[in-house]
């Protein structure tokens, strides 16, 4: 039934794989806030295109096409002037809306020369930027990222870089199966995760995914905010949103086994926001935090679980780029599908849904 | 006569110098004995696939693909579990056939759920994988590399990588007259040896190479075996097997001009052990070894002689690496077929008369 | 007028950017005299040909294709015999003309056992190569470097390697604009630079562009020469010529505003010869020299000239480094010409047409 049906699809979508188009009418994280400083440049690449970020003096972030459009130098390498930027190569000077506002040596500007603007939306330490139709740019599109900033929780912002397509990294986190494995001494403890079913539901723009892993013992990413738990078999749960074009949104964590259904007194509680920016066809920005709440220690804490978060992340970048790597020399190679998939298979229609209806509307 | 017919062939066979194809019914060797550790995964890529090796616990060898059938990801960044693989990203398990025997969380296992496996061969130090149709696996086929474990010989066992297409070293190989100019200070010592005319005759799977150098002054590598050889006139004789798909059989040695033909107490004999594996199409790994009589000398010479070689083939490595970037960027540009390149011009006949028959065999 | 059709040109041109096709009929600047030096051999690539240079015992300079005709190693991984080099390889060996004179273990060479040899030309340290048609090779088409080795002026030579396109190098000579922001705290000091328009005109096989800036602040470069100008105003001016395929010859200099047309008494002088060749498509070999009267001045001052000279081509070796990555990344982009384009859009038509006429010319 749908074993047979999604077989066909997936091996359809593993052709694509390596496809060079990205959906566009969308809200990418291009940054974090502390990363674009009052006085710099800053530039980063989103789904091919180079863009240059800056704020102006409101402190508003401005996007621009980081390409001068008369000989095509970047313009982060030239420097702020007020709310403008100013090539460093031929001096030509854009405003924060891209518009040529100055051309050294001639009176007037020619209409022509503009670079391309993007909208900017920002939401609880998170920059995003829209790559599409302008007209569309709907901020009610943006994810629930609220432990990013919220006084309830503590977290230390990451990021890192991919050289990997971003579907592969979208894959490792639509089944947690492979926590038993790559993760046996970090975040995963036990097989027990990987013989866990999620269950799969629909939400709009996305899927949640929800797993829940009875009596397991504590692994030693829930001792380090819980040493007293050493000992203690556990039952886990991971609940999250996959949302488009790449944005988990979790709640997890893990209590005695057998205490009541509303007993958390003894329980790890955890939000996480992580979101992939396609950077370009074979490389990704990956921006996450993983909160824990405020009542629950300090920011020793904050940077345990953070240095314990980063060890566990390049596990999995270790083993993503391997296969990436393996995968870009197997052209005639396709994936099994097997039942663990089944989350990663539902968001790979999702985007080959959303790339679809962009085609159409031209 | 022969030459002009053998230059066009030549020329043709020039043009498929970067083919992607490589025989495939035949024996390469993947690795030395020692390098296929008891407890641990080892990996290598021969002619373009990536294969995992390991021990089963009767000491025989596995050769499966690296790839895991669910998600491509590397076997070898998984572990051993007994005689079975499993895949560290999703815990997928396999036995040394290559068939999946155990998929987390469900409760059977796909037939589809496997890898290939490759007929494996040993012997005397050289591990053996059969790329192609594994019926026709023949260990007959196995070349004589007898003094790479003989109690009458002694050597240490050398591989090194190459960043070069293997039939550019296979070239070298067939044609010693480069010993007189590459290795001029090392393995050659006189412009004699690139003066002689070897001959050549016909050996099942390959050619034997014959080349006599009369009244030469020793050179340096055999006065590091006989150094009271110093200013005496030696004959050289080089007689070597070369046979498909690149392996070297040679006996080569020298003893002093005027000696009767049966007198070997002054001579140095050396027996010699070479293969190319091609590992993708613009890179190949070299194993060899060159053994000198156990009864010559103790460890101290072999070391000796070993780091001779060594210094030697990075002469060749030097000089074929600088060829092959040469002959990268030179598409156009064809090779002038001189009398020195008889053998090598026979030995590419085979390999296209090889990859012919395999191609006619479908 | 002229805007409108240079701007349909102009995008023409932008599309050839990355061609492969360079002028050959031509003399291009291969080496600096003092870097081939009287027993070694010298290699370097030439609008992508291989090429080997060596000097003859009469000192006269030898130029042949470095590509063994037999097996295309290269020939200057051989050694210097007499007048001829030997191939390291398999010992062949070629005189000064790239005849091959011996070829080890035949009694007579064959007659196509021969290296292609360029026409050479020697002119005030600038050693050039002719890489077209040998019958048209003609020393009346050298450029006057003269300062490059003359009793009046002084000067260190520099070389410099692009990883860029040679024309976005010519691009960036041909638009002193680039001084006021490049160069800003170097060579450029002021926006009046940009704002200066040049004269333009036609000479044989080139352009001259004649630059006037009245009345700016002296440079930091001119106060390493006279610092008693500092907090003077000068009138600055910057004539050159830039002459197929890549060479500019140039005057320039400042004195104070005011002073009498003819009075030279505070006036900084120098005179610039400056060469581009292209290695490949995408990378470009820069030779130059900037020279400062001999009367003005001892080593030191050349030394702190050169210095600041190096420290100003970073700065633009650096941008039009940048300036490549983004042309190469952003295939569907075109260049919007504006006024302070003039000189290089007529530069790249004499490109245009020199290239026209050699294929005209079969």
């Amino acid at each position: 039934m749908m074993r047979s049906g999604a077989q066909a699809l997936f091996i359809a979508e593993e052709t694509n794989l390596s496809t060079s188009r990205f959906i566009r009418n969308c809200w990418y994280v291009v940054a974090w806030e502390h990363e674009i400083a009052a006085d710099a440049l800053f530039s980063r690449t989103v789904i091919g295109e180079p863009l240059l970020l800056f704020r102006t003096s409101d402190g508003a972030v401005a996007a621009l096409e980081d390409r001068c459009c008369h000989r095509l130098a970047p313009l982060s390498k030239g420097r702020k002037e007020g709310d403008c930027v100013r090539c460093g190569y031929h001096g030509l000077k854009f405003d924060a809306g891209g518009q040529c506002v100055e051309v050294p040596g001639l009176d007037s500007v020619p209409p022509k020369a503009r670079v391309r603007s993007y909208p900017v939306a920002r939401r609880k330490g998170w920059v995003f930027v829209w790559m599409g139709d302008t007209g569309l740019a709907n901020e009610a599109l943006l994810p629930d990222n609220f432990s990013c900033d919220h006084p309830d929780w503590r977290n230390i912002p990451g990021y890192m870089h991919y050289d990997t397509p971003y579907l592969l990294i979208a894959d490792n986190l639509l089944d947690f199966s492979h926590l038993s494995y790559v993760h046996e001494k970090t975040l995963g403890g036990s097989p027990e995760i990987a013989r866990a079913k999620p269950e799969i539901e629909a939400v709009p723009r996305g899927i949640r995914v929800t797993r829940r892993v009875p009596d397991v013992p504590a692994p030693p990413f829930h001792l380090r905010m819980r040493p007293e738990l050493a000992g203690t078999r556990l039952d886990r749960w991971f609940i999250y949103d996959f949302l488009l074009p790449g944005t988990l949104l979790m709640h997890s964590g893990g209590k005695p086994t057998g205490a009541a259904p509303d007993d958390l007194s003894q329980a790890i509680t955890l939000h996480s926001c992580q979101t992939l920016t396609p950077e370009t066809e074979n490389t990704t920005h990956y921006f996450f935090q993983q909160s824990h709440p405020a009542a629950m220690g300090d920011a020793a804490l904050t940077q345990t679980l953070f240095d314990s978060l980063i060890g566990a992340f390049n596990e999995d970048r270790d083993m993503i780029s391997a296969q990436a790597a393996m995968v870009a020399r197997s052209p005639g190679s396709t994936m099994l599908p097997l039942a663990m998939d089944a989350a990663l298979m539902r968001f790979r229609r999702l985007v080959d849904e959303a790339l679809a209806a962009e085609i159409a509307a031209g």
